[in-house]
């Protein structure tokens, strides 16, 4: 087609379409990783001061049972009371002087420098995490015990998704017994798989310092990852209600010590694990983060932490774990907005479903969820994206198509703006009164075309005439492609050669070269 | 089963499983309609209000073309400006005065007395809407011409879905070719199938008289339908940008004086009829309401009138409508603000997909644009169910999982109470401290199961092993098999016969008796 074609006239059809066919360059795109959310608030200042002040009591009345003994002697070197009852009681001025010490200044690190994350205030990013032990193949309609491959093609196709900011390990590798070999091996198929920041999570003390030798080759050297740490660690640092998880503590003393970002993670069930009521559910979380951050700022004040109040929902008629639900995407809304009174950086879990297939309940449950969280400005919302089956099962279809929920769902938490352009008054006039009577193709409509909108890479948006004639696609089977598509092109995150070499010498690396 | 049976015990599985499979009374019902939303604000007060005053200016510097002459006598009485161009001109002060002459606390009467509508503040209803032309046949994988029954199944399957609040016709009977007929036909079709409030529309002011006569029929009298009229007329009272429509607003007068609620409806196409701007297109949909406003206090001060802006999306790639993205959302969620601060009922489209089928897609359009709607106040939430590729098509299978995806909608307007007995402090001290060291069976989480959590009727909440123990159920075939259980009973909207009689004698009714 020659420059001269009319259909490449400005303002074209065919044009417009193949401008967007191209993929825009980060600066232009209408939405991005970490734009503010807050505008939701599901929770009145009072409420907040409430949760608070309940939080801030049961740490000091009720307290944190099961910490280390390495645990306790920091804990009641900072200032916390180990009762008889073996309980550690946190006083109302410890907790708030520990809050005062917290870094609110958090920036999780990519590996290439592309996809920073920068915590600080109402900042939105989506990403991957879990620990589903299923791959949900829809091929076969049915759930296969996940494996080290599935977890690697999973940060490979996050790797390629704009919308999908980080990638915690969202399933685990099944077909690894040994716990420390699979652990590396995680970390091993994240990173080789993806450039974007990496969460992953340490069942042993013992194997942080193998991972930490990892963390060092790959970033080439021990410098240059304290510089810029790429991957966090998830920790489970409390069993909700009120206990300190005692070896996760360990593991998280051995973060600490090398460097590692932690995500203190307090996945608490309503119901079951914590109260059944959504405050209470959220109170419970607060209070066990906040001794989480006490505990991180009594080993190393500043150190990097996300305050992760993961509150779940329990399906009460029968006791099984629910994600999906309204009650789910509150606790997590609510959950944001304690993060934002703290002002620390804060994590939950959002966008995950029930549904076992990528289907219509899917879609909405994990709309529900991803956008409250994100318009409440959760700052990292996790699970966001593939998540079925209460957490159980993970999917790569939907993962692909959660690309473009996630990307509305950001399209809604960029908001409204209102200014003079925007309130196009003039616009208005011109085009009414005297004017051609319509909005269509005058500058202003097609400079907004790019600039405002979002469009969906495997949404339909065809008339039912036009998806007659396309043959009546397929969601999932776009998905399926797409998938394919990613898998058979080469990773631009991959290791090269020397590194790939020199990791391999070192640990025994279950995924082929 | 007898009393003594081990699985009846209070907190037995079994025994929670059967206590919410019965029907639970409105009353203890977690959800219903009318609740408050407003949590969420897209814009803010300063927002609000310069939206307000670029639709005063455009209202008294643009006006509106192509008033009928009745409207320009009416209008002109009431104080506007008729230009030499044609234009009618709104000055400020007739626009403050015609809103604080509107009717704030409008009802929508259901037939019952069960469903009414009280619209005052930020309560919350949805329902369906629109004129599709298309019935979504799941089965066949095919789009197909609508008809009068599809639209008398789809009020039978809204009378008994929970949470559809009212029913304005969603699709058009194109088996009927004469427009008196075929709208004489619609309202026969959507009140002998649902009790619940219902919406038409009326293309000719002339159809008017006619349906009020079958109203009075329906109603019993003049005067019980003056009491409590159970249906309302949308009124595309303008073509915009900025014209009235000249019939429509003849219907429009023509409603007024037949007791008919009229919904004020302007649906600017952002980008083609109205600015491609969110905020613009908002403003001038608030202008277009707030002059239809102004005609109808001028005709008849309090006339139950709803603020119906209903800006839609565009691809500004294809110049095709888009209904399903977050720009949508935004654009309802943002009319909802408008609409609380001006203190009149309002309603603007949510829920609607652009996706052909039931599918993950539909999912997350509809619960993005329904739970925003929701969360930021919208009293009406039109198209909130069932409607398709971007208002074309129909789909009952859809409508019935549409209460599902509602119920969760409405679940996260209600929101987060915080009191003493939900923050649970006491319970947490009982269950850390001597107690059993979890939630599960105490008294309060058991009260909290009926009270507070909304279970999905065809939402899976399996486990994958259970699934496969149920032979992997499907969500459309459940979808499927409801809509076939609805549509074999007879329905409790159903006219007695004396009645039905008598309205055959009067109109020619194209259902089977």
């Amino acid at each position: 087609m020659n420059d001269q074609s009319p259909s490449r006239r400005s303002g074209g059809r065919s044009a417009r379409r193949e401008a967007r066919s191209t993929k825009l360059a980060d600066h232009l795109r209408p939405i991005r990783a970490g734009m503010e959310g807050g505008k939701y608030k599901p929770l009145s200042d009072i409420d907040v001061e409430k949760i608070h002040q309940a939080a801030l009591t049961a740490l000091e009345t009720i307290g944190l049972a099961d910490a280390p003994p390495s645990g306790v002697e920091i804990l009641t070197g900072a200032g916390a009371i180990l009762g008889d009852d073996g309980r550690i009681r946190f006083p109302r001025a410890l907790v708030e002087d520990s809050l005062a010490k917290a870094n609110r200044e958090v920036t999780l690190f990519s590996r290439d420098g592309k996809n920073d994350l920068d915590l600080t205030g109402q900042r939105v990013h989506y990403g991957t995490a879990g620990a589903a032990v299923h791959l949900v193949n829809v091929e076969g309609n049915e759930y296969r015990e996940s494996t080290l491959q599935d977890l690697h093609d999973a940060a490979r196709i996050c790797d390629v998704l704009d919308n999908i900011n980080f990638v915690q390990r969202p399933m685990v590798a099944r077909d690894i017994l040994d716990t420390m070999e699979g652990e590396l091996n995680a970390i091993y198929a994240c990173t080789s798989g993806t450039t974007k920041h990496v969460g992953i999570s340490f069942s042993e003390a013992s194997i942080v310092p193998h991972a930490v030798e990892m963390l060092h080759q790959i970033a080439g050297g021990k410098d240059k990852w304290l510089e810029r740490p790429f991957m966090s660690n998830s920790n489970c640092f409390v069993v909700p209600p009120m206990k300190f998880a005692t070896e996760s503590c360990e593991v998280m003393e051995a973060c600490i010590a090398g460097g590692i970002p932690v995500l203190l993670l307090s996945a608490g069930m309503a119901g079951a694990t914590a109260p059944s009521t959504i405050a209470g559910a959220i109170t419970q979380a607060c209070a066990e983060c906040l001794a989480g951050l006490v505990y991180v700022n009594a080993i190393a004040p500043g150190h990097p932490a996300i305050f992760g109040t993961w509150p779940f929902g329990l399906d009460l008629r029968t006791g099984a774990m629910t994600v999906g639900s309204g009650e789910q995407a509150l606790l997590s809304a609510g959950c944001a907005q304690m993060h934002a009174f703290y002002g620390v950086p804060g994590g939950a879990a959002g966008g995950a479903t029930d549904s076992k297939m990528p289907d219509m309940q899917a879609g909405w449950e994990q709309m529900c969820s991803n956008v409250m969280g994100g318009l409440a400005g959760l700052n990292m919302v996790y699970e966001a994206a593939g998540m079925h089956s209460s957490l159980l099962g993970f999917c790569h279809e939907s993962l692909i198509l959660s690309d473009d929920l996630i990307g509305q769902a950001m399209r809604c938490v960029r908001g409204i703006e209102v200014s003079d352009e925007t309130l196009a008054l003039d616009q208005m006039a011109q085009v009414c009164m005297g004017g051609p009577g319509h909005y269509l193709g005058t500058e202003q409509t097609l400079g907004r075309m790019q600039a405002d909108h979002v469009y969906p890479s495997h949404g339909d948006r065809t008339s039912p005439k036009e998806w007659v004639e396309l043959g009546k696609p397929v969601l999932i089977e776009k998905a399926k492609a797409k998938k394919e598509e990613i898998l058979a092109t080469r990773s631009a995150a991959r290791f090269d050669a020397d590194l790939d070499r020199e990791i391999r010498e070192r640990f025994k690396i279950h995924l082929p070269v």
